[in-house]
């Protein structure tokens, strides 16, 4: 999984019914440092997450299936809110 | 989720009929400040899309779903039109 | 999918049975407004594509897909021949 | 797969019932040569490792595959722990 | 699937049944004109590859299909033993 923190979100009108219901988030991705790296994404929510969280990002298959029972065409989810990390680097 | 704008079309002719009826779109990946990082592929479009449109693209068996009933052999999917975006950052 | 030019062929007559029938072919990945990006990868042929062709790569569960009902172990294939392109960048 | 160094851990109480129970760790991506990459991942630990270990990552479904018969939503998992690396570079 | 040079061995004596009975190699990858790229992985064997070997390294459920009928959770695999490589650039 991928450390990131919650900035935004995203509105979308117009999209796969598979994605009705959730919530778009946009999430920055940081290092375990809580450096950022520039790099971001679109994460479904799946946890309750908001705005400034540190999260845990699945991606790929894992997101789909963190979305069942619905189908829906998500390739990155939230799975969790982190409350802690201790790197020894 | 990736967030890109639809730049461009693609034709081919010569393809697998997996991907008969499907218009392939050509999108620049862009940041959530709609900065442009560089990159680009090519997406097959299932929202309706537009040159201009800013979209969220998904990947992978996400854009697999996306398709359906279509077995066709496309790896991303435009999943949704954004109307809008929020960031702090 | 990612957008590629035909540069060259790969022999490899120790392989996996899977394999066994295909063209295996390098690709070097392009940029819509056909700038080299650097990258390259090898791609099962499934449309008959020629040196010099601007192709479709399906990559991941797609290219799998693609070469169906064969069930090698691909994880690139060329799914269409590019006949044009048009972008406003 | 890639090999990693484990440097620590994550706590995250609000998670997706599925990683219930796994070790969440985080793994700095090394070279053969045990040279740091700057990239990292969150991984379930699927073998026992500890910090400072240096470990083989599964990622997507293969880490899906490491965690049955659990079905939690995981794209990395630790599924080995390296005891010796030989590399003529 | 992507060119590689077989440059190495790891050893775990610790990991998922599934992983063994397989040889786990460290293989550079290079490029289509065997330059190196910087890039490594950890692949397991399918065709008896050994060391200075270039090989066709296929990865996610490619790799998987490789490994079949093993359940075991390798996201990457050599496929084939390159004999011979040939591009215009």
């Amino acid at each position: 999984m991928l450390i990131g923190k919650v900035t935004g979100n995203v509105w979308a009108t117009r999209k796969l019914d598979g994605l009705n219901g959730f919530k778009l988030m946009i999430v920055e991705l940081i290092s375990p440092a809580e450096q950022e790296t520039g790099q971001s994404l679109v994460a479904v929510d799946t946890v309750g997450a908001g705005i400034g969280d540190v999260v845990l990002i699945a991606r790929g298959g894992a997101a789909r299936k963190a979305i069942l029972p619905s189908e829906g065409p998500a390739d990155a989810a939230i799975v969790g809110i982190i409350d802690n990390m201790e790197t020894g680097r």
